[in-house]
Parts: C-alpha cells; sequence; structure tokens
C-alpha cells in the first residue's frame, strides 16, 4: 500500500520485550531501543521520565534525518496490547470514563473487555497522570512506540511537513504530541476512522475529521498510505486545476 | 485527478443542447450526439425509445473499444439541470416520494425546490415510465448522458471489468442499467456519497456502500479517480501482501 501510495516504509524498533534476532542485524529495522518493554502501568510508571524524553527525542531526530527526501510523514504501529496504553492516555487527557474510550482492541470478549478497562483504571488510579502535563502521561501510562509517535509529529510539525495520523495508536502519539506543542495539531491529518471507540474522542480533542472510513482494522500505517493518495489528490486540485476565472467559464446571470 | 489515479479521461458529447464550434473539430471531444438536447420531460417523454437504445448503444460501444486498454472504467457527468432527470429516474425505479428523492442540486433556494418537485411530479405523471421497463424510463424520463453512461456500465460489465460509479448522475444511469441488467450490478462499484438526497436511497436499490464520504460537490468523475486509488490498493494487497502462513506469523496459544 505505501508502494502504491509512493511512500517510502521505516521501520523502527523503539524498545519491542523480545529478542529481534536475525531481523535486528538485516539492516530492515532502525533501532531507536528505549528499553526491552515498558514496565507494567498497573503498578507503577510505564517508563522514567528520561524514557519518555528519549522516545520523543528518537521520533523527532527520525523526521528530522528523513526531512530532506519527504514531503508527507505518515504514523503507524504495530505492537500487541498497545491499544490498553492508547485508551489510558485518552482518558487521561480527555476525562472521559474509562469505558467510554476502551473499545475491543484485536478482538477481546465480554469478560477481558471489563478485565481491560480494570488495568486502565487501576493504572490511572495508581500513576495519576497530569493532564496538563504530556510528558508526564507518556511516562505513566504510555508506550515506547507512542512516544516515538509523538516525536516524529512534532519534528514533522517543526519541519511544517504534514503528517497522516493513522489508527488508535498513533492517534494516542498525536494526544500527547499535541498535549506538549498545540500548535503541532495544524500539521495533523486524521487518516481512517478507527473502529475503536476512544478514537472519536481522540479526533475530537485534536478537532480533526478522518478522511477514510472503511472499517478496516488494521492500524500499521494502512491508512496513512491511502490518505496520501488523497493528498496528492487535493494537491493536484490547488495546483493543476484552473479556476473559473481562468478557464473563462461564463458566470451566471443574475 | 485522473492523471494521479494513472487514468485516461474520455469526454463524450451525448447531445448537449448547444453548438460546440471550435471544440467539437480539435478532437478533444467524442461526439455521439443522439440530438440537439431531449425534449422537455414535464410536457412528453424526454426523449424516443429509439434515442434511448442509440444512447445505451454509444456508451456500450464506447466501453468495447476502449476494452483492450482498461482495467477498470469510471464514470462522471457534466450538465446543467440533470439532477432533475436523475432524482425522477430514482422516483421511478424506487416508488419513494419525489421529494425525498430531490435535492438541492448545484444551490438553489427553497422556492426553486418546491419547482424542482413539481416538475418532476408533473414528469412523472404524464408521462407513466415503467419501473420494470428500463428502456422505458430512461427513454421518458431520462438523458442523452444518463443513457451513454448505462450503456458504458452494461459494457464494462459485458467485459467483467468493474466500473467506478461517481455521484448523482451516475447513479442514476447505474440504476438503468441495473434495471435493464441486474447483473450489471455486481461490476459496480460506488465512489463518492453524494449530498444529493436521491443518492442514498439509489444506492440502497444497487446494494453498495460509496468508498468516499468527503462532502464533495463536485461530481464530473472525480470520486471515481479518487476511488481508483483505493482499488489499486486493494489489488496490491490481494496479490502482494502476504498471508500470515506465508509469512510464518505464529498463532495465538489456546
Amino acid at each position: 500500500m505505501a508502494r502504491q501510495a509512493g511512500a517510502a516504509v521505516r521501520v523502527v524498533d523503539m524498545g519491542i520485550a523480545a529478542d529481534l534476532g536475525e531481523l535486528a542485524a538485516s539492516g530492515k529495522i532502525l533501532s531507536r531501543r528505549i528499553g526491552p518493554g515498558t514496565q507494567n502501568m498497573a503498578r507503577g510508571p510505564a517508563m522514567s521520565r528520561d524514557q519518555a524524553v528519549a522516545a520523543l527525542e528518537a521520533g523527532i531526530d527520525i523526521a528530522r534525518r528523513a526531512a530532506s527526501a519527504v514531503d508527507v510523514f505518515g504514523t503507524g504501529d504495530m505492537g500487541i496490547g498497545n491499544t490498553t496504553p492508547s485508551s489510558t492516555i485518552v482518558a487521561a487527557l480527555s476525562g472521559a470514563p474509562v469505558a467510554e474510550v476502551t473499545g475491543h482492541g484485536t478482538g477481546i470478549d465480554d469478560e477481558q473487555f471489563a478485565r481491560k478497562v480494570g488495568v486502565i483504571e487501576e493504572s490511572l488510579r495508581i500513576n495519576r497522570p497530569d493532564a496538563k502535563d504530556g510528558l508526564d502521561v507518556l511516562a505513566k501510562v504510555g508506550g515506547f512506540e507512542i512516544g516515538g509517535i509523538a516525536g516524529l509529529i512534532l519534528g514533522a510539525a517543526s519541519l511544517k511537513r504534514p503528517v497522516v495520523v493513522d489508527g488508535f495508536i498513533s492517534t494516542a502519539g498525536a494526544l500527547i504530541a499535541h498535549a506538549l506543542c498545540p500548535t503541532a495539531g495544524q500539521y495533523m491529518i486524521a487518516a481512517h476512522r478507527s473502529v475503536e471507540k476512544g478514537h472519536r474522542i481522540a479526533l475530537k480533542i485534536l478537532g480533526k475529521q478522518p478522511l477514510i472510513d472503511l472499517d478496516l482494522r488494521l492500524g500499521e500505517g494502512t491508512g496513512a498510505a491511502l490518505a496520501m493518495n488523497f493528498l496528492e489528490a487535493a494537491v493536484r486540485v490547488l495546483t493543476e486545476v484552473a479556476t473559473f476565472d481562468e478557464a473563462m467559464v461564463s458566470k451566471a446571470h443574475a
């Protein structure tokens, strides 16, 4: 899908809790590991404040290194269980009840859903993330990949480049970026409407309407790739299409 | 937008009520004129049954001549006042009340809207189009361009090629095609959701969900061009993406 959109894909390991083995040496994955997975946020902070800063800086650095070759950035994620921190971030920053920002992820039953809500409520109770401090929210209830995405968005915005934000986890990253720097919101374009309930609330905070609503359940930047086609079309309309005046279209007579 | 989608544009004059002058000689427009505009359908049939057949055949012929170079067809229209016959076709084929399938076109006020509804009701009363006979509906309350679009869709379907149907007028053409040959519906893909009220009812008859909902008010095949990006992405997903088995993704353990 990226190939079809003319987009290059960079896969970044922000710190998965496993050994990448041969993949790590293959050069196919950019290693910006902050640590071997985050801590259990239901017991304490997911990461230290320094780690949160490092995750953000990794994303900013990736954006700035790619700047000369990139007109539009896009975000995506791959991770198991990361709708949980994403819902927690939305709850922390919106103040909405946890059950209203929590979805069924890749497919959990009602019992697992109740447990997920419980974990999120416990994480908020134990950590008390400060909604006025995006870094605090990221550190206490975020993830390394969410920090990296937030950093990429901040980096793109600092370069005045638009960034297509795709999916629920990326939107949680966008919320962190927005909390740290509200102006960055002006560079965000929402790609696909997620079926995750919290996505709608997150987009409302950001003031964004997603461009695509195709019942995808993919994430991984797929919606960003699709949306880039629209962006390119929009740019062409702005730059290549004659106005009525230029085309000498006759006006309606009053 | 077509260029961005890698699509070629063919503009066909199905019989506008004006002299094209130099444009006609320029070769930029394919002339398949059925006549110099249709008749006033509020006074009698818009065209003869023979003209309706000729309009359909022109569209079929265009599809078949383009077949060797085209994987996916798209439709669009340009015309003044052609939401009126389109709404009339939807009313005739759906049985829905005229006011429910009539919109505000390119922007008419409430008085003009009431007049539009009146014209459509009068056209239905005078012509009594037979909902079981798509040709009768096209001849009595259609337009040459709607017949051409219906023909293009039938031609594409006969070639087993998908056709992206964009906008309200094209969807009226698709309804005619569907009335003549329900199987043709299987080759139709709905592009952009029109703001015209009748579009929803027309899509319901066809059993289609549009791929795009961007509040465009363009028609002219623009949504078809946008949707072709999605089609290409979908084909790439089907042909280039590894399955979990092929990629040896580990399964969840029960």
